[in-house]
């Protein structure tokens, strides 16, 4: 269970009550608001608040680039502009805050991003939940062959099993012993600053975050592809499906020159100018490494 | 006149449509938004957006402290705690977008503070309009004799006229020379991106400028402190009495806490102390410089 | 042991080698360069590289305010200054870089300064050590009664040894089966991605972090603090012994105006105001809450 | 004349007097400090320090990625690949202090990137130097007639003569008046926060500017760019010759993978696959809309 009772009832409470605004709203983000979309086994990402739309990212352009922009361009095609051409500021135009309940080890990953506000839950001051994330079988992959970090096929049998009952025995284990060293019964017990660090990494935490749209694409770029370990890949993944109702025209903009777009390094155009002219070009007349070369041909489906 | 007619149409337009949302609203705020402050000659301030209330700030603290904090503290105390102790990060979570308009030299002040989102008018992209901060007589200031920083008795008479004089003509000689160096009307007309360097410092430009509470607290700090310069310090004063209206409790607590309040040195402190105890303390005895003794002796009024 | 013989001799080789440099060089920071200065049972904390040293700091106040200064105070004098006046951008002008080993639980303390720069190492691309934070008996601390975030007295005699033992055994029975979860004999061999969610919050890291003297100062105002914990604290002050002899003048201002100095509120400055007058001040006529008269009056040390 | 003869001398003592250190030294810009690189017609960069050289960025990626890294690639491949994969902590691990004098209208749009350390020269303290920016005949440029934002033909005759005339009299009155404004002589003389307003924006200023290697990057690839205004582009330029002794390893992977490459968006990549494949393309069939395709034709060179 993602949700506990209690704050099931305070997301019951704030979706009933609407309140007028004159602030601009996002009709699609306001159905998403409070609700909390599940991720991984105990996981969830819940929107909190936002401020703005697509059309707020119009507007901020235009207090930069004047009146001129308003006949030239409808509102989308002013946003693949602005994206196509690297304009950072328009986007920072817009705010989204997050609760997210997610394991350590992905909080780890994703406070590298500094351009956001965070409040996590202290278990300096308060106790942490016994929720563990327990990878689900076919999320169990062993190490890959070809990369030093990624995974290969995912294991089977015996070792699957063995792995999984290590995970979830040394996670109870771990959290009997951190209630003991607690405990005031008949004892002093520990501070609660010292009794956490026996808790493994896969222990549940939660935060509030919050993001300006140019860093979220950033992060989002990141963590939603393909070679972002998958669990934080999931979190981001659905982020993503709420970003595309709340901002649809950037969202739009963000996929085809973000997400599914490629960088060609000098080396790269100039092989793809020369073998567009029908020149043959190979590895050695290319200027690239082997390594180079073998990303530049997987990515030109060559 | 600081708003065009344009403008307050679609202020007004804007203010006839509210909304309905899910979303936390700060009825205090509400009646500020889109509505234009001025503030100098023709300079304003008006609130575009707004993100979170006094409640996000006590409800990201206790995503942070947990459940304890619920029954200890009412919502303001929390906040003064918050506020007394340093803790940031739960005012990070509300958000406050402003427009507005104001001279370069201001702006050039202002954008020093980097912790913020901005977005202003391009002079490489449009054409500025012929604004000019010029000084009321009352804010004609002659340098300040005791600080190398500051302003001293109003100018009077002829010299106040001359400067007066001196300003209207410059600034109305540059702009001139500015259209006829843009001007097609016979000539190829210098680009805009050229053009703009005749203009002086005291032109208007304008941007959107969006800030977390806590970062915002710490402009107000600095910028409706006594010693900055006039000409910014009625752009946080306008700016703190919306944020009294948005957040008030945290208003409160920043006010008692920062605005009013003061730092002790370590050698301030003992002073203090000794003269608490009943014991008589020099500038000698202190070990304070004659320069930091000074600025102690007047803050506590001695 | 905190340092590996390989480490070790990459300390020494580099320690042997001066280079001449045109550059600010800081003799007292020179004779820390390399060295790991022990922290808790297997951390340490080294001095990689430095950029500037007192003089810089002035050097860039004299480009800010002039060559009047140059006449009016002395370097130390000046510095005083900048730090009373909150001056914060010449002490910007000041970067340091470290090397540091610590215990997760730490290193997501101090993960959360944003505002340096930070590469650690990765346990999805390479395999962590058996090394685990184990208190030293006299940090053993119960949960403080007074506190919600603190320690109280040391735990004694048989809960003391449970403690320990409960910490040692889980640690290592963890590392075990880490080991156990990526061995490639006779099986696949789990992803180290996910193998790491088995470690507990008390293992080793280690990372690069870089950070110029401003936001240094800040964390190690928050951080050298009696309020902070003991584990962090440590690595805090064997900065501040660095600091010392890297920047004496700024290190002495900011132990005056930061680390022995204390913020008055508007009220607490206006109680002492009226007690220095000789009026008598109680908690009712400050305007000051319980708690807040409680911190007053233990500073002023009433 | 770029430099005083104060500061020449001073450079001089500075360059005749080298120390030793035990600290990373990159020999390629050991040259370059202090020296002053002329730009535009009064304006400077000099390195006033660094820290870091290609060996610290290798370094800083193998305390991530452990010691793995080491045996499989020299330190040029590993920061070639670091390059291509967007991994920017180890760039940070190197920064850079320059000395820059510039017009007031490029520091303003300089000032945009806001991850930099800046302590500016202050007019609200002193008084700035009687030098502006004017512009060389052949850069002289109309307004561009197919971009809003940027430079057309070369202004002719009479009407660059005029344009010159404008500048240069309308600089100097505007700077007689501030002289006028600020003498003391028989008057009291206008603060030197107010009278600095009447200054245009040609008027050249200065400041210290500290950056970390990876946001350098980000500001040489946006200001030394084709589309970047010629005058902050020539000081972007005489950076890139500084960086590119500094780290030539990283600045050789920042000329490939950034400078000269390209992005392709989702709709251009598969236009490239499809046109490797044999296949026409057209806009239609490109889905591209016709601003997209003429800058995608462009580029591919068809």
């Amino acid at each position: 269970m993602s949700i506990t009772p209690e704050q099931q009832s305070e997301i019951d409470a704030a979706r009933a009550a609407p309140s007028r605004t004159l602030r601009a709203t996002a009709p699609g983000m306001e159905q998403h608001l409070y609700k909390a979309v599940p991720v991984l086994d105990h996981g969830f990402v819940r929107v909190v608040d936002y401020m703005g739309d697509d059309a707020a990212i119009v507007q901020a352009a235009r207090v930069s680039y004047g009146q001129g922009t308003k006949k030239a361009r409808d509102d989308a095609g002013l946003i693949r502009y602005l994206m196509r051409h690297w304009h950072s500021t328009p986007f920072e135009m817009c705010e989204l805050k997050l609760h997210v309940k997610l394991p350590v080890f992905v909080a780890r990953q994703w406070i590298r991003h500094r351009t956001a506000n965070v409040n996590e839950y202290s278990a300096r001051y308060s106790i942490l939940d016994r929720e563990f994330y327990i990878p689900a079988p076919e999320q169990l992959a062993a190490q890959s062959t070809v990369n030093n970090q990624g995974r290969g096929a995912v294991l089977e049998g015996a070792e699957a099993a063995q792995v999984l009952e290590m995970l979830k025995s040394d996670a109870n284990r771990s959290y009997d012993h951190y209630e003991a060293m607690l405990s005031q019964d008949g004892q002093q017990g520990l501070a609660r600053e010292l009794a956490r660090m026996n808790l493994p990494a896969n222990i549940y935490t939660q935060w509030y975050w919050k993001v300006d749209l140019h860093n979220l694409f950033h992060f989002l770029r990141l963590r939603a592809d393909a070679h972002a370990q998958y669990e934080i890949r999931v979190y981001a993944e659905a982020i993503c499906a709420m970003v595309a109702d709340w901002v649809p025209a950037a969202y739009a903009a963000f996929e085809d020159y973000r997400l599914e777009a490629a960088q060609l390094s000098g080396r790269g155009l100039d092989a793809v100018r020369r073998m567009l002219r029908g020149e043959e070009v190979t590895q050695e007349s290319s200027g690239m490494s082997k390594g180079e070369w073998r990303e530049f041909a997987a990515l030109m489906q060559l």
